[in-house]
Order: structure tokens, then sequence, then C-alpha cells
């Protein structure tokens, strides 16, 4: 839980006290390689921390293609946040990629500690507004570069991910297609390994 | 003033003395047709709530292309939120569309309201989270989505801006050619008109 406290004091300070109060609405899961965390259909009755492993969040189209929304390694919130907020049933899935363990936070759990805890109400706005930035600069990528700069701008910005996450879903999130990726950066690339 | 109060109390509810506090952070600015509320390169001091008119927020990409990130009406708010929040240089236009009002909110006055007043706190993280959750969908819908299902779509979400925002801009927000969105939806389409 050390790692947590650390992860909330990068946006503001908390007591021992309040530390603990906070951990009393966290539960810990572990999950396996190749589980679902969440799956389409599911009422999502989570907000998910990781502290170890990486997961990546799929939509399916009707035609059966996966589309990637997000990779999430460990120190990242990670849920159906619209199927969260509003409890409906979940539009994507959210899978393990590597052994992981994550903890769990409710709604009824979130909503309390940010209304009993100002801090928390306020770290909780930090980072979804910090995740609000980085969708923007995806959704002007997506519009404006092509999939060689898209490659180039998700390398630099994610080595760590380029490093652990097979190629083929990197394509999936970049919305390029399998064949130009290996075409524009083949596998004796030195960060193209996996 | 009072739209201010009902849009804020649609999430939560403030007394007399709280928002005639929450009106002493805001100053009114008027905007002409055509006046940029941001530009390239401006150091972004202010989130905006509009209280008039429309403006549409775009990146330029390095051929010279426009991308359009968003549009907004009145009772949205409006900024462009990396660069309000690192306090650094714009890298997208915010121009107006149609003579408007908006309400001035420096990010000290945000951040001191949301310190001073939790539920102004509260505030700020479900109109973000929202904000978030609407931009995962249309990631998800350039994605996955051809030009006529991304047009159908942006149809049945927001009808209000079809009906006052040229053709053009929308293909600029959708990702697809102006050529194209007309092909699919020539003039004589009822809802084609500007």
């Amino acid at each position: 839980m050390d790692k947590l406290r650390k992860h909330i004091e990068e946006i503001t300070p908390v007591s021992d006290e309040e530390f603990e109060y906070v951990k009393t609405f966290l539960t810990r899961k572990r999950v396996r390689k190749h589980q679902y965390l969440i799956q389409v259909g599911d009422i999502v009755t989570c907000d998910y921390w990781i502290t170890r492993g990486i997961f990546r969040a799929f939509y399916v189209d009707k035609t059966g293609k996966e589309h990637i929304l997000q990779f999430a390694l460990e120190n990242s919130w990670l849920s159906d946040y619209n199927a969260f907020f509003n409890q409906t049933e979940s539009k994507m899935n959210i899978v393990c990629m590597e052994d992981a363990e994550v903890l769990c936070l409710t709604l009824l759990a979130k909503e309390k500690l940010a209304s009993e805890l100002h801090k928390m109400e306020h770290f909780f706005r930090m980072k979804v507004t910090r995740g609000y930035t980085v969708q923007q600069h995806r959704i002007i990528s997506l519009l404006s570069n092509n999939p060689r700069q898209r490659y180039e701008e998700f390398e630099s910005l994610y080595p760590n991910i380029v490093k652990k996450v097979p190629k083929k879903y990197i394509a999936e999130y970049l919305g390029i297609s399998r064949e130009t990726l290996s075409r524009l950066y083949p596998v004796s690339h030195r960060h193209a390994s996996i």
C-alpha cells in the first residue's frame, strides 16, 4: 500500500490517519494473465488501481475487430468509466496481459471517500483531468497524424508499453493495420520485439 | 447568472451565499463572431463557461489542415485544458462562430474555489469526468466507425450542432473529407442545411 500513498501524495499530502482511512475503502484482487477484469455486458462495479501487471481495455466492433482504448500498467487507474459512473453495462472488455494485482474501489466507496475527504475529491479530480488531456492529445493524433507519426509519437510517449506489449496490440491502439506497422517497423527494429 | 446556478445545481445544490461567493470568481466577456478566444501560442489563462454563442476548438496540422476537437454551445465549459492546467502555450485555436458571451475563470480562481468550497471541487470533478467519457466514446467512434456511421452517430447525439454548424466543420470534427460527407449527405438531405 506504500505505493498507493506515494501515488496519492504526488497530488496531495495525506496524514497517516487519513491514509489508514483511505485503505479501508479498497479491496485487493489478484488477476491472472488472460483473465477478464471487465467484460462486455457486465455491470461495472469498480474503479481499479493497478499495483502490478498490465491490462488492455478494448472495444469489439460489429465485424469482430478489436480497437484498443487503453493500456494500463502499474500505478494506473482503469475502468469503463461511462459504465462505472452510470452503473450501466460495459461496452468494453478489460483483460489482463501479465499476472496482476489490483485494488478495487466501488462507486459507493469512491463517492463516499471523495465526499468525506476533500483532498481525495481533489486527487480524483486531478487524475481524471490528466486522463482528459491525454485523451484530447490522442484525438488530435488520430485526426491529424499518419501511421508513421502516430507510432513514433507513441514510442516516444510510452517507451515502457512499446517494450512490454506485442506490436499487434499497439497497431490496434493506433488505429492502423498490423501490416502497415510491420512494414514501417520490421521485426529487426530495436523496439519492435515481442 | 441564474443559468450558471441551474447548471451547477444539476450536480450539487448551493446556497444563496455560496452562489454569491462563486460569482465573485468569474468575469464576464463578450466575444464577436470570428474573434479568437484562444490562439496557438497563447498562455491559456482561463477556463470559459459559455452563456451564449457557439465556439469551435481546432488544431492545425503541419500541412495547414484544420482538425476540430470540440464544438461548444451555451452551458458548456471550454478551454485548452492541457495548456490551462500546465500554464503552457496553447496548441489549439478556439474561435467564436456566433456572437457570444462567456464567463472567465482563471486557474488561480478555479483552484481557490475548488479548495474553499468542497462542493465546487465535486462539481468540477463531475464535469471533467463527463468530458472524459464523451472523449472516450469519440475515440471508439474514430477507431471503429466508417464515415457514414460517424456522421449518423454525431447527428443523433448532437442534433443542435448539426442544425447550427456548417457541414465542412462537422467533416473536420469527424475526420472525414468534406467531399465524402457531401456524397453521403447531399445538400437536399434534411439535416444537411447550415
